[in-house]
């Protein structure tokens, strides 16, 4: 068979992404006669669905990030490579990095997700980080606690209450999630001051549709919101961002003063569609084949955040890792059976597990379909859900006793002030 | 008694610095009618002697360090600023903070430190950072993963090598142990490589002196060369550097293509002397009274790394933790004798409780004076010796597994690639 091939004559596939697709991607080769490049732009793969636990301190980076080297070590024919990639020539087959160097490939996939998108407005960005990277998380770490800092410094009861308000812009599991720990993180650091009350600092959730967790079923929202609300965090609804500066929040008619405000609204995919001139979607998402190649490129994949796929039923496939994971398993499958000449497969189909979300120490809710669970048997699921899902036994490990300890005792081994790539936040620490 | 008195009425201590020194004294300080503030830059307390290990990936930033406000939450008569002090009007008996805020204290302790001394080279510090601090540590540890990451991208064998060259300057404990467990670092990176054999990566230690480990016994310092030499360290002694620039460094009449120095040289103490225009060394190390406060000012004590204090065998206290901790100790002995009108201690009295320094896994030397040890012994007691005073028991459960983790299986949680605030990195990555 031709492609039980030498090495340099094997199938050359180019995964541009080290995320929840791409890893599976990977996996999902293990036994195909292909060698394998990795390209992402950090060296390490992120479970990011708990990044907001690092941004409230509960969690620290090593917890929930692996190097990707490491997780393939034990595989010679892939390669890593750190780098950034800034355009594909589709004509060439070559991926093309940012130093200028080309890649060749036999065939590609582009697993290379989303950021934020703040709406026409990129100078929000500043002053409402999002969060999707480590540097994400650690910025907004690090400008929750030094709201506290400079608070606990502050002479000016308005300026003071500023400093205690943080503002958490969009209700989507991110938006819910960072809430809820934020004012808990606020709740459990009181005894560390002394002049204010940490545990009267404001949190505003401000959504701009009509309801907090909108993916879920509608009792879930609504229980959502009041768990939310007994928490203590505010809810705004139908209130869309209108203005952000680093003084203040703008939403209708109301304008708030804080100074720190973490964005978890809309997202906008890689820039792979502009890579390939590939149709995209309002949010910059490829408009994909069903078998997830890209239109008039049977040798170029894409999947997760960065496609937009619609199921049977119309609705598209929800951006979150299951969904990546299950498209990366996919188009390996489909490689598999080019290379073996077993033919093409039947176009991804999505099976949608379940969607998650945690409001607070012991408050969850889940939505399975049919099975809904809300509380804290909703929360024990989910956790033991995440340890499960997480790679590799020393961090399942450790994550579990970080979080036994923060819920047994309170301590955050996380909370540390470090100076990071946050250029806005420097001059004033 | 007049000082056990009313609240706004007791005595003003001020702590400048929340090292091992400035904690020691908070804890002597804990049964003395007087209110404490602690300033320090920082948030975290930090332990020091185990930054090698974060810059060498071996353990994360939150396992070594502690947020002040946590570990003194149960002493409500202190108060914790984080800022920086940028001078003492001494008359006035006020300390100046960055934004121009005055702290009046009644005595103050200066527990400022040090920083490293490039001997009027003010520019090599880009080149070859230090490891003082926690964002020190990180960028240390983000430049060596990343020569490894760009050497396995180099085509130029020699562009290569030089990557793969990695100088230390300074054969100190922190030198020796840097080298160390740099070079155990490209050992067990070897099957995450493809291209580069990271096993041949060069680690130069450079000092300047006839020997490493000057503090030590001779035959340990011998012991501890040739344990290094073993492993594979190139140690160059009676070499001291001329030159620093971003590809390379000159000692002597050598010159070394390196992409990666790092500075464990001289140190320079805090400006402490200046804000006071107190007499200082050559190291700028204020020249304290016997009794640990500063010429012609009785209310003032410094401490620790930033003063320089004489044994009675015309020695110097080393820079070194247990000194820092027992000046703490008796300066805190000293204010309260004074408040309880018990008079003067006798002269501060420095006991050496014994020098330590680890070489590699498995490997350190220890002299306590009259006992010396060497090797696997040594290491064991230098591994329980450090997790003992680690403080907090969360920290000491979470070292004790990531070092047994690192130990059994050479997996390495702390091996993350973060922006951080390294200007001079970022664009290249």
């Amino acid at each position: 068979m031709r492609n039980v091939a030498q090495p340099g004559d094997r199938h050359r596939v180019v995964i541009v992404g080290g995320g929840f697709g791409g890893m599976e991607a990977i996996s999902g080769l293990a036994r195909a006669p292909v060698d394998v490049t990795l390209i992402d732009e950090h060296n390490y793969h992120l479970f990011q669905p708990l990044l907001y636990q690092v941004a409230t301190a509960s969690l620290s980076p090593s917890e929930i990030a692996w190097p990707i080297r490491f997780l393939v070590r034990a595989r010679r024919e892939i390669r890593t490579v750190l780098a950034t990639v800034t355009g594909v020539d589709a004509e060439a087959r070559e991926v093309i990095l940012g130093d200028g160097t080309r890649v060749p490939y036999d065939t590609l996939i582009l697993a290379t997700g989303a950021r934020h998108a703040y709406f026409g407005h990129p100078d929000w960005e500043p002053v409402a980080p999002g969060l999707k990277t480590l540097d994400d998380a650690t910025t907004v770490r690090r400008r929750i606690l030094l709201a506290f800092e400079r608070a606990e410094g502050e002479p000016d009861p308005q300026a003071r209450d500023a400093f205690l308000t943080f503002v958490v812009v969009g209700g989507g599991p991110t938006g819910v999630e960072l809430a809820g720990a934020i004012i808990e993180l606020a709740r459990s650091a009181a005894p560390d001051f002394r002049k204010i009350d940490t545990r009267a600092a404001r949190v505003v959730l401000v959504e701009a549709g009509a309801r907090v967790l909108a993916a879920f079923d509608e009792k879930l929202s609504a229980y959502a919101q009041q768990a939310l609300e007994r928490l203590g965090v505010e809810v705004v609804l139908h209130h869309p961002v209108t203005h952000c500066d680093a003084e203040s929040v703008t939403f209708g008619d109301r304008h708030l003063a804080t100074r720190t405000i973490v964005w978890a609204a809309g997202v906008r995919a890689s820039p792979a569609a502009e890579w390939l001139g590939a149709p995209a979607d309002h949010s910059g998402r490829i408009k994909i084949n069903p078998d997830l190649t890209v239109p008039g490129r049977p040798e170029i994949f894409a999947i997760g955040d960065t496609v937009s796929v619609a199921r049977p039923d119309g609705n598209p496939v929800p951006g979150i890792a299951p969904a990546a994971k299950q498209q990366g398993g996919y188009v390996a499958r489909m490689i598999a059976n080019r290379l073996g000449g077993r033919g093409a497969l039947p176009p991804f189909k999505y099976r949608h597990e379940g969607s998650l979300a945690t409001i607070g120490k012991r408050l969850a809710v889940i939505d399975f379909g049919r099975v809904k669970l809300r509380g804290a048997l909703a929360w024990w699921v989910w956790g033991f859900a995440h340890i499960y899902f997480l790679i590799g036994l020393r961090n399942r490990l450790s994550v579990a006793v970080s979080w036994l300890w923060v819920y047994v005792r309170d301590q955050r081994g996380g909370r540390l002030i470090t100076r990071g790539g946050d250029r806005h936040d420097t001059s004033e620490t």
